[in-house]
């Protein structure tokens, strides 16, 4: 820390990303990636991008919001897109939580606490039940901003749109944010409530279902005038804040999106080979509706599968917060990936068992 | 503006970029952008790496990072990248300059007073000259950060390093950011004063002499603990700010310096065959050293002489602020299009004349 930065960020931890080994000397499952690549479309549209470099991005994004609001049945006023669903996130705690309450699960995507204390919002952080699930009636009327993951990370359990639904319309003086990045792989979207409803964010993102998570594209929908706010916010930090090339990656891969729909229902299928494979060997599993599972055993900590694992070239992702520090989250590769995974845990196990 | 939109932000004024057509339809001298395609290299590597858009990029940014440190004769620990460089500036008021005081030109990059805003810095706004220069001993020992596009915008100005040493040299205990954006087109680097001072950074960006504006990838360098204060920034904001392919995009360009460095070159020719042509036919030009200039003529307003050539298909950026609302901001473009934009500036002054 210099002797020039503002006192009140001494104290702030920042978010620690998992791990990315630039090599592929790993298989990697740490990241929630998608192990399917981009369409040839989106390929094609980079390299074209690629060439027209020297002029600037569209800071409206206009095409891209276009295939969105038809992709979502919304209107484009009701579109917003970000360099990657973080920024959606920081923009949202920055616009809307700054010196107000929010709150949020006490297990749930890591960054929340990080926005909420960068720009001071007055946070609560509330348990989960003790099946790792969240009570949707802890958040009915609580007059506070509200952040949920839908499905939450990393238990993968899943709230109904109608509980949702409960949560908004109890709020009425509150955004509720629902940060789908995992929706596409079992869980129900909140996106039609959008219409119904003016304090309602949904934010989604490229990154999983879309295989674009080095391209770094998130988006939201909600009512115009929120969009507006986070324009303005836009406006006020980073106007290009989504570069050409993935701007047009974006706008195919939505062309495409039988591609990235169809890859989704492998990994769910792959999903749910593994949960199989896995109980068998006496995994407790949360019910995950993502594109990772989240796993514990009686006979090997988090900590130490984790560490075997990744001596056996596989990397996972372990968290050493309370009530979870047993588990690991796995995120869904391909079939292959994942029969190896199998393979090796059972190895790992069995050789516990033989000290 | 929506209901729940934070009180603070109700003034907040946001940046307004220039106009960005996106079709092919105007000869394009508004934002500062290069004439020149990217090279063949950057080109391939955006292809390369859009194959694997399915993994994250490096949050490190590492081979960038060596690229820049090698090239500009720094350590790696003196290197930061980020998605543009405004969202340097963003993150340089936000960590540094909240609740601080602050100071840059009255006229510069319309985006200093927004940040400063935003982040609720106490700003000063130094008046420039008669001239419109900057008197570099206005910033002498004044005891706050200072903010300092150099060559300055839209002026094209510069300072010498030796003046903006004094400026370092004379507030030890505030941070001075030199803003060289523009630098490669005739400017004076103050990048060695980075192992001197630890309280300057010096910002710099792929957007105009790299021909990458549409990619978005700016750094900077400074001492060690305020690059590690802006990493920390990062990492609560949004680790993984620059995406796959501009990371790769950028580690080419760095190879290909010669391509880059000539293109420079050809753009001052044509900013003085320009600025040459311009004072034959009555102009006003500053002494700029950027790639573009700024141009009164007392026959006719900026705002109209802005919505002749507009309406003569060539976009040119005009600012209706006080002192300058009277000069356009000229792009330098290829020889080709300056040289129409010649042509027609005469027919424009001439039909003035008959009139």
């Amino acid at each position: 820390m210099s002797r020039f930065l503002c006192d009140k960020y001494a104290p702030l931890k920042e978010y620690t990303p998992g791990e990315q080994p630039q090599g592929m000397k790993f298989i990697k499952l740490n990241t929630n990636e998608s192990p399917y690549p981009p369409s040839e479309n989106v390929i094609t549209a980079a390299k074209e991008q690629s060439e027209l470099l020297n002029l600037y991005s569209d800071p409206q994004a206009k095409e891209l919001k276009k295939a969105l609001a038809e992709r979502y049945g919304t209107e484009y006023e009701n579109v917003f897109v970000s360099n990657g669903s973080d920024e959606i996130l920081e923009f949202f705690f920055m616009a809307f939580c700054s010196d107000r309450k929010v709150a949020y699960p006490q297990i749930s995507y890591g960054f929340y606490p990080v926005y909420a204390q960068l720009f001071g919002a007055d946070a609560e952080e509330i348990p989960l039940k003790d099946d790792l699930s969240i009570d949707h009636n802890d958040y009915v009327a609580i007059n506070k901003n509200i952040v949920i993951a839908n499905p939450n990370a990393p238990t993968g359990i899943c709230l109904t749109k109608n509980e949702i639904e409960q949560i908004v319309s109890s709020n009425k003086d509150n955004i509720v944010l629902i940060d789908e990045a995992y929706v596409d792989f079992g869980g129900e979207s909140s996106v039609e409530l959008v219409k119904k409803y003016d304090n309602i964010v949904v934010c989604m993102t490229f990154s999983k279902s879309r295989s674009l998570a080095g391209g770094r594209l998130g988006f939201c929908f909600a009512n115009e005038k929120i969009i507006q706010d986070l324009e303005k916010i836009k406006y006020s930090t980073n106007p290009y804040n989504v570069n050409r090339m993935t701007q047009a990656c974006g706008v195919e891969a939505i062309r495409n999106d039988g591609y990235y729909m169809q890859n989704a229902k492998k990994i769910i299928c792959t999903r749910e080979y593994l949960i199989g494979e896995y109980k068998a060997l006496g995994f407790e599993i949360t019910d995950s509706k993502a594109n990772f599972i989240f796993a514990s055993h009686s006979d090997i900590s988090g900590k130490e599968l984790y560490e075997e694992l990744r001596s056996h070239g596989i990397l996972v992702r372990h968290f050493s917060t309370p009530r979870i520090s047993n588990f690991v989250r796995i995120s869904i590769g391909t079939q292959e990936d994942i029969q190896t995974l199998v393979s090796v845990t059972k190895e790992i196990l069995k050789a516990r068992r033989a000290l």
